[in-house]
């Protein structure tokens, strides 16, 4: 079964394999696993040893974007956030949940985020102090210009939180040249090709040192989770070896860990530049597949970003995505039965362990699939 | 290699095979893992399916205990919290930083919390609502008498969040004759024996719907959950069929969730019972061991509980607990390079997929590293 969903993506035996094991989180021996993905992770996102630190946190990247805000937004504070699709309504509410003020920018419909529109509401606004963007926008499939808006904001002396769950290690990213950038967050699947259940933030160790004691929730803490594997922890850890640099705070899903150090081999193998032209393949082998079979991108072309693909539902009354899904499962293909935009659609991954060979055969399962299902009317509305 | 930690634990090979696999995390076929999963884990907490809920959570027990605090402790209301050990002084700061009070109850060195001293606390203190207790506390080894203290608690009209981590499945628990009992939290890991990466909470459902909007923070919300799964989730979940029962809020570490439905059929098939005389066995065989060794055990052996045992380093210049640590993996058995004692000790867990024969072998295996290790004075000071 390929897994053409936007995540959990389908990953490589090798990487699956180093799941099926036992492992004790803070013997030595798994430290220097843990240590070897840190040192390997920190340059994905350009960091620097010496002045940026990666924060390991159990969970999803929502439980890292919820701590990347608690560490470096502070309670009551203003946070700008431009609405660019579900991930970005997702962000406001763990912010306001949390307790910060959310300023929502709108962002049109098919649009990337405009550098002028942001630069504006900060203009109008010097009581907000952070803008978060989406790098990669599974709502709509559009890739945000990060780095852009990052220097605009950053020209105007605010700072940057960046949800780039799956964008990271696809989409180039240089922390060091934007010194803007409080926290970088992703996981340890999507486009580093692992298993689900960890979370990462790369961020400057000068603001985790200034940001300490923000947070509100120490579950959700990345001074402290900086604090804990720097050997700063609290004294009560201090006094036995638990706390060291590399040790994880509370036990950890080791073996996605592990399994993250065995996926590492074959992204360092290609590099970021090597995996974005795989998945930019893939998209345009689905992309143009699928407007092939009559079907409607969500996205015009020159928008459309190499992550996820979402496809307007054809506006045929046959059309149920439920039989479609279970159609093509029959086909080995799996995508989700659920969608993320506005109007109903159909989301396809084109990232994970897969090539232009299995998009093009996914897109026969489909045509095929939509026969079996009486579909005449494949067109459907973009939204 | 054998675990003898109190966390993570040894597996049995067909639980960790179910790891080395892709899924789909929202696809119908692991939905119905997810329920079964579900089903299972409500009769062991002795929940009713119409009065209770398991509410998943990926991450470790802090994250549970964490939510679960914010769930049912409104923002600056009163925690008693017995000071048991080291687990209980970090629920005290996950309370605290969470903004909730913590009223610190002292508990003797080597005593089991006293149910006078509890009731005697709430009624000197009628503005505290809730009581916070470690089922097993891994920082002594102690069993502290949950059932007791709750009925306690709940005489006096106040209400009961319970710390199962490393006790879940092996003590008896029954939340449906526990009526004041809130919650009870634990993992995919320690006494089910599958492996980290997912926390559980059962809570009565009425309190659930009571208590939402307490959380302050969407990640760590278990009204949230429910809703989710229950399908009353946010109209923007609504739309589509991602919020149906069964169904997680956000990407879990499926791997995990499978895993466990795996345990689970070892686990059912000896039930809490068998597995606790299992434990017990282990426990035994190990404690007579070490003291026949000459090494001093930090509790009598009337309050040792069956999970863990916290052994007093030896009174030797020549401990040196990382060195005993690499002497037992060399042959093969792996134990904590830490303690949680406030004495120097080392710690070792009774539980996972270990029999009576393991733990004589690990004392065996301790005898002759102590040798090589030029230790003559073995006994040590209990913490």
């Amino acid at each position: 079964m390929k897994l053409l969903i936007p995540g959990p993506v389908t990953t490589h035996p090798s990487v699956r394999a180093a799941m099926a094991e036992d492992y004790a989180p803070w013997d030595n021996d798994f430290r220097a696993i843990y240590a070897r993905v840190y040192r390997r992770l920190l340059p994905i996102a350009g960091g620097a040893p010496d002045r940026h630190a990666v924060l390991p946190l159990q969970g999803c990247g929502h439980f890292a974007v919820e701590a990347a805000i608690r560490t470096f937004v502070p309670k009551g504070a203003k946070l700008l956030l431009p609405m660019t699709g579900a991930y970005a309504d997702r962000a406001a509410r763990l912010a306001e949940e949390a307790g910060r003020t959310v300023v929502r920018l709108p962002v049109p419909a098919r649009t990337r985020t405009s550098v002028e529109a942001v630069t504006a509401a900060l203009e109008a606004d010097p009581a907000i102090g952070h803008v978060a963007l989406v790098y990669s926008e599974t709502g709509s499939g559009i890739i945000h210009d990060v780095p852009a808006i990052a220097a605009a904001v950053g020209r105007l002396g605010r700072r940057v939180l960046v949800d780039a769950v799956s964008a990271f290690g696809i989409l180039p990213f240089d922390i060091s040249a934007l010194d803007m950038v409080d926290a970088i967050s992703f996981t340890s699947n999507k486009g580093l090709e692992a298993l689900p259940g960890m979370s990462f933030t790369v961020a400057p160790i000068e603001r985790l040192d200034a940001c300490r004691g923000n947070a509100g929730s120490w579950s959700l803490d990345l001074s402290d989770v900086y604090d804990h594997q720097s050997g700063a922890a609290t004294p009560g850890a201090r006094r036995n070896t638990r706390s060291v640099p590399g040790a994880a705070r509370f036990t950890p899903p080791a073996q996605v860990v592990a399994a993250l150090d065995v996926a590492l081999d074959r992204y360092e193998a290609v590099g970021q530049a090597g995996r974005l032209a795989r998945y930019t393949a893939n998209m345009r082998t689905f992309y143009d597949g699928i407007v092939a079979l009559g079907l409607t991108p969500c996205l015009p072309a020159h928008v459309q970003g190499p992550i996820i693909v979402n496809v307007a539902a054809p506006a045929d009354p046959a059309w149920d995505l439920q039989r479609f899904v279970d159609g093509l499962k029959a086909r080995g293909f799996l995508i989700s039965n659920f969608y993320n935009t506005p109007e109903p659609s159909f989301r396809v991954g084109c990232i994970g362990a897969i090539e232009p060979a299995d998009m093009a055969a996914a897109v026969r399962a489909m045509d095929a699939v939509l026969r079996d299902m009486g579909i005449k009317e494949r067109a459907g509305t973009p939204s």
